[in-house]
């Protein structure tokens, strides 16, 4: 239904309609400029070659560094997403089941069906502040489990796990034996403290996704990076060789560049993304939806109870706004996602319609 | 040991050592200005952002143009190595073998073990010009048989497929009603006239492979394409979707360009690579070594009776010039593969310290 509606999205405009789009995670903020000379000097220096499928030697030891472990330990992925599936591919190709809390990004629930896998959702609720349920996920383990998928900070709800809740869930796999893929690729931009999984990562048991397309505004230009044991790294690197190769080195030297101005950069794209965050707050508040407050970019992940989200999400669309129903994420039919991803005078405009439709 | 030399290449470089590189299918060429400044200007342009995974409709138009097919039969991928992963995971993932012909690229092979498929090798040999034997394979056709791969041009031996055993290999695979899977990255600057498996394709059954790595010298890059049926193309869509996203369309844009500049550059580039397999064959023939003739970029696939090439390969190494043992592509321990893809002079001076290790 996500891609359905987009589809439908970009049928409309085709047409000539103009269509609000706070359906998508697709920042409407450009690649700053630095990144893109980056990009370009590099091709022009002939980086334009076969390279290593691990990734290029000097973004791997600075991705490291970030995050307080070895070269070793990382493998740059185009996109945060192929290191999802190939992570996916490599523990659930031989069967097994895989722990995924709801609501969840579209793409692990896909990944997993592609694979054969069996999937245990693990329901969590706006009412309960979306936390997972400690009890509950110790009783959906079984000798069979394979990989619990956490996404911190949340996609759709922006929600950031709270410390106590990401201890006991790392204790119970822990305990299980079970390793914990923690896709965290809105971290560097929350509003709020965030604790990573690579906090708790002594054994190296753990795995860290994460991307450059939310933090530098290059949602385009597929490139994410995995940390983990240097087993699972030789073991992804194998599967890039006969697969995707390598991340163009040209890519990989504007990522670079990209870690040069990380700090100014996600000052600059939270502050953006708090206002927005707060604005929406406020409209839909006074509409009279129920949602938690969105901790970081880029979504709120509203309800309005009796809704039926995905004939709303289509009637809206052509009321001329897109937004994401929330059967895209899960059972969660009285919910729907937005994306603050445009500027503030369409949001605004957005959830002025939205309001209107749902009166 | 393909990559196992690579890596010891790059070590032994690393450590001072000057290599030559016969290795590696990586042309030592430039990817033309043209093309690096129509991605330059397509980021300008602010094309950065997340996009089809279908591929952009302007290149799926042009390429479908190119090959006589409609657009819809087009999927644009990174590299032609995921268009070949994609096909073999959605063909191959549910179980069946698939059929692949020695000497081959290996990738297939790996990629079919990744996937836990049968694979069925089908041996030709230098001796009846690497031609399949008919019989052959349509006695190891089963009833779970799923694809035959086929790699036309052939790395390694730079053979063409002549049209009567590929008029014949067709018309087996259409009786067993099995799907031709047909990887053409070098037909486009083949010295000699090639037959595509699109010219059989009434039925839209079988699969085109071909990428931009090559006519274009852009392997860095990442770019191909699948010609096939719209189901296919689909499927592999879906599954583009979960993994790689979509192609950076700064780099679709840079293709457009490439496509623009094709007769040109592709004239160029066959006439260069025409020269060095000239005068590499009169080196080798001299030398007493037993190969058949390029009939394509980039190799030549010599025979030395009584070789062992693994400890060749290695030994040949710390003289200075790298090659691939002929057991990279198969039961081949006799042969070894040279890739032309470095100037003439370091051609001329690799060959001569090989004919001289072999003395």
């Amino acid at each position: 239904m996500l891609y359905e509606i987009n589809e439908k999205a970009l049928r409309l405009e085709s047409e000539g309609r103009k269509i609000i789009r706070l359906n998508l995670g697709d920042p409407d903020l450009a690649t700053p400029d630095e990144i893109i000379e980056a990009a370009y000097a590099a091709m022009k220096e002939g980086k334009t070659k076969y390279s290593s499928a691990y990734g290029e030697p000097k973004l791997r030891a600075k991705v490291a560094e970030l995050h307080g472990v070895k070269a070793e330990n990382v493998v740059i992925t185009p996109g945060s997403k192929w290191g999802i599936f190939a992570t996916m591919y490599l523990m659930l190709k031989g069967g097994g089941n895989v722990i995924i809390p709801t609501p969840y990004w579209t793409a692990y629930d896909l990944t997993a069906k592609s694979l054969g896998a069996q999937i245990k959702l693990l329901r969590t609720e706006m009412e309960n502040e979306w936390k997972v349920d400690l009890d509950k996920l110790e009783d959906i383990i079984d000798e069979n489990t394979r990989l619990i998928i956490l996404n911190n900070p949340n996609n759709p709800t922006s929600k950031v796990m709270d410390a106590k809740t990401l201890d006991g869930i790392v204790e119970i796999a822990n305990k299980k034996g079970v390793t914990i893929l923690s896709d965290e690729v809105y971290a560097t931009i929350s509003f709020v403290k965030t604790k990573s999984i690579l906090e708790y990562n002594g054994g190296h048991k753990h795995i860290l996704s994460n991307g450059f397309s939310k933090t530098f505004t290059m949602t385009g230009w597929r490139l994410g990076y995995i940390i983990a044991n240097k087993q699972l790294i030789d073991n992804i690197t194998k599967l890039n060789q006969i697969t995707i190769n390598n991340v163009p080195v040209f890519i990989q030297e504007a990522a670079l560049k990209a870690l040069e101005i990380q700090n100014q950069l996600s000052t600059k794209v939270k502050e953006e993304y708090q206002q927005r965050a707060e604005m929406a707050s406020q409209t839909l508040a006074r509409a009279g939806f129920l949602f938690t407050k969105p901790e970081a970019p880029f979504y709120v992940f509203p309800k309005r109870t009796g809704l039926n989200s995905e004939k709303f999400t289509l009637d809206l669309l052509d009321k001329g706004v897109a937004v994401a129903p929330g059967t895209a994420f899960g059972d969660y039919k009285e919910h729907f996602r937005i994306s603050l991803t445009v500027p503030r005078d369409q949001i605004k405009q957005g959830l002025d319609i939205i309001s209107e439709a749902l009166e």
